[in-house]
């Protein structure tokens, strides 16, 4: 099966696990953990933060920021089908309390103006606007990147009105890659960013999140209560290192594998591409060809490909390095000759 | 000065304030009260619900009734304008833990089929769509009524799914009145409701959560656990019960001075009307005249005019019961020399 | 009957109802309620406090102080039969999400060495000690007063370890009668304190918590959120001040009256007495007379006496304005008499 | 160094690293994980449970079964040292939003007496009672035994009043090895139980919680919220089956390398052992030796031996896989020879 259900498929490679057979470990939630610390320094330094911490998931890094920056009773504002809001379970209203004030985005992104305008005044009416949150690129948008000029832009309000801004980065590298790009490019306009290690780079799990001293400090309790204070975690964190410094350089060719499927299902009839495919997904709507996604997803599963259904009528690709180009291209085939 | 800026302002009637000296009371604690309770059966009966239960706002009602028919980690579905996600400080995420799922309506009605459509699927990524809410009259929709038989359509889509469906209605009667129906025509369609004493209907504080008996039940521990649990509370059940007997047959005397203030300000230049005026409330767009909603205010202030600010360029005109026929025909010659 | 269950049961006084009659309202949520602001104003001056907020039941006051104070992840510590704790609902955790540390105490009042042994340390296993509550009178320890030096003693390590200390004064008004002391040489040892305006003072509903301006500040926003901010509140706030300026004065002959019924229930066999009776309430142990705290409340409600169970074999008399000193005289000669 | 601070310490063996880096694994986010699959089934049958839920630590395990058995305005009843109210940052407020009713235990294990009287009668101003918790072996009583008997009889009570019994059982197999029971005899007595696959069982991270499938379902959920839902899990997995199959067997030689350590700290003058040692844990109190704790724990480590303050004046050694029986002996030496 060619499976592009998602890029958190991904195994880990041969490097990955001789690197987690071999870690040196400790206790960390003593600090002991010398394959966790020397992680959690290499990522501060790729994202430019002061200082990093491991989390075991995307979900748990974007919670732990939430739990961090804000407190109940305080409003967030973020895209109507960002990550947080829509597959996060509801936890930042059970965990955090905070309540979501969503803005539509073009291919991602919120206009600036809109965030302005959904800021709170003080009034005991109003909830207080305690973060703003992006998603960088941006899955339900088709793995679109936000520009660092619309980051900027959104940042420079934030900071106008004292408000803390977070990138849910967990495929920012992918954006950081296509945009040919150093991803500090993009984390310059913020003030904490969660990464995820595992999706397009490969890791089996976890995620870092990243920001200034005082926020990574907090933010180790929060992790604590969430139960994300680990022991050895060092076995995760030695794949996570190869992931980090190995597996960044090439996903651009999962960007190549992504318009290779792009042009071959703009040949099929009835098939509408609906996103840019900035990076590695394939957003394509099926609904002219008289399937619901579901019978799609069926149809290509018959045919040995794994796709994942994206609404009533979506269906997404999503490419990664456990589909190699040949893989891509006999996907590629299959689908011209629907 | 003649006060627009909302029937929040009316003052117990002399009626009331009589009430309030006379009544009998207990403590309602230990449901000793013979003033709530009968409160608090009259507005059952009113509202064709088994049970009902005296709280000190809308707020409250509105907060409790969203306690106790979710958990933490459920989403609700509300409109993006609603009193419930737009006035209450954020409280349903900071108290009840619910995600809002915020749906745009037109004058204040959301469409059942977006409804049907935001319901959430059984995955572990998404919440639980716990709760589906209505207001009506809907505030921020200028006091548009929301017909029955958007209701009654969102409802179905509600039992369909097994999701209990809550109405704003601080200002239902309104609706009843404007609409000739009686309130109960409103009330079948959802599972609990919320009506306040005070607004329209005048009385100095109070409102009414209705529903089944084991709602009401569960709801007045939630109303205990928020300090709403109170002693001698009849001497506010008393105006209460004047608020629910007397004052519902003479909203339509504010709905005609609402018309009127309409007509007025209808013939200034620079003007626009932005609702239909259903009920007691006027929305106008000051733009167009060169002010900002803060200057326009002052302007009428200056006047012996006081109106309320809402938004950047929009105000808004309440009537109710302490502003006089004469007084909105003297506040619509100053409009109209304006 | 002689209703003895407790003083929450009195009815407000003719004056009481008198000025509710008269009082000059205002929508209090605009702060333009002339009556509430002049109890607010008389509260915060009895109190030696800068600010002062009318809220309308002991247990909102309360919970409103420990959201303000604290934030979720806190422990808060108090003594394990404090009203916040023991009936509160829980609600300090389902609001607030703070833990509760509860120590022992010894008519009411915690030991500081407990208070400071039971402080965290700063580790990421451990909560943060948010808050500490003192109770006076205590309640549940038969209205024991807790004394000064007890609470300037806890409010010195409270001062060392940065911790705020909030005094639940529910009845510290009878602490203060009894001990021939002004209130202030009570509240001079806190941060925040909530008294209650019902009880032995008398007032249908409600009561003030007490602190400095930036704490009523974000007090009055939670007591939003909990919906206790209400319309023309005035209708309550001037029987409250009655209550507040003429039955301080009168608390002295509930404490003379409970002292009446200890001496009568000493002289009935298998009754003994289990507190030391400092203000308005008897607690006395049934079990030796063969009786269940049931069965004895039974036994003198069928002799025209009202009072409440406490624990299994355990009853409680109070003592308030709405029995008089003939009444209190009957009841004796009652009790004597079994 | 010999480092006798916990069991935690330990790393994962050549077995693990080896069945980590061999691991068949999948995105067990997808439930396509087939280690961890393999893991969860096989941890169920042990335990004797239906269904079970693999975890990224103990914490997160006790918490997830706070979040799924009960509701925010519940209150748990728990012995007043355990982990889940001592160790646990307050996250059962926090995120469960339910209230700790601690319980004094001997040994660690609360009376069941105590425990139904603790249970919260029906009443709006109590909490519900909506769980009761046992740790096995308890932590802070120095990995005192709980008695299958205790339990039963524990679990009577929660079944009559129908309240679910969750077991921390982070150390229960070294209760199991050292009573000489299968841990069914232990966990028959519980609905749902944790158990952690570090500490004693040497796995580097990880722990299991195991109950009825409906139980488990919902618990997934909530993993998902805590961000505990893990892609390539089986990597953890691996060496979790290793320490679940093979390293049960051999606890009892860190309890006999725990009698060893306790019997040379009985001929140091002024310590005396202060636990049973049941099982891996000595608990000494050094301060008629004239030392506190953190001095003392400075003494040992300049001699080679760590351990951990436990209190001002109490330390505890903690014998695991990674201190062999001859340090324990070089340990036991050392401890003569002060």
């Amino acid at each position: 099966m060619i499976d592009l259900r998602s890029d958190t498929v991904t195994k880990p490679t041969k490097e990955m696990r001789l690197a987690a057979f071999e870690a040196e470990v400790g206790d960390d939630v003593y600090g002991e953990d010398p394959t966790v610390l020397k992680l959690e320094e290499e990522a501060a330094r790729v994202l430019g933060k002061e200082k990093a911490l491991f989390v075991t998931s995307g979900t748990q890094g974007n919670q732990i920021a939430v739990l961090t920056h804000t407190r109940p009773g305080n409003e967030i504002i973020l895209e109507e089908n960002s990550h947080i809001f829509y597959y996060e379970s509801g936890a930042v209203a059970a965990l955090a309390g905070v309540q979501t004030r969503t803005l539509p985005g073009i291919k991602g992104a919120m206009d600036p103006d809109d965030v302005e305008n959904a800021i709170r005044d003080e009034d005991q009416h109003f909830p207080e606007t305690g973060l703003i949150c992006l998603e960088n690129t941006h899955n339900r948008a088709g793995g679109a990147i936000v520009s660092p000029e619309n980051m900027e832009a959104i940042h420079a309000v934030a900071r106008k009105h004292s408000i803390p801004l977070h990138v849910d980065g967990a495929r920012l590298f992918n954006a950081s890659a296509a945009a040919g790009k150093d991803v500090k490019e993009f984390t310059r306009h913020c003030d904490t960013v969660q990464i995820c290690l595992s999706k397009g780079l490969g890791a089996p799990v976890g995620s870092i999140i990243a920001g200034d001293s005082s926020f990574i400090q907090r933010a180790r309790k929060w992790r604590k209560r969430l139960g994300g204070g680990l022991r050895q975690a060092g076995i995760l964190a030695a794949p996570g290192l190869v992931a980090l410094t190995n597996m960044r350089r090439r996903l651009s060719e999962d960007h190549k594998k992504a318009a290779i499927l792009k042009e071959a299902l703009e040949t099929c009839e009835g098939i509408s591409i609906m996103n840019d495919v900035d990076t590695n997904i394939v957003v394509a709507d099926v609904k002219e060809r008289g399937n619901t996604s579901a019978e799609f997803v069926e149809i290509l599963r018959d045919k040995g490909i794994l796709i994942g259904g994206f609404g009533p009528y979506a269906v997404r690709f999503v490419t990664h390095y456990d589909v190699s180009m040949e893989q891509v291209e006999e996907a590629a085939e299959i689908l011209r000759s629907l």
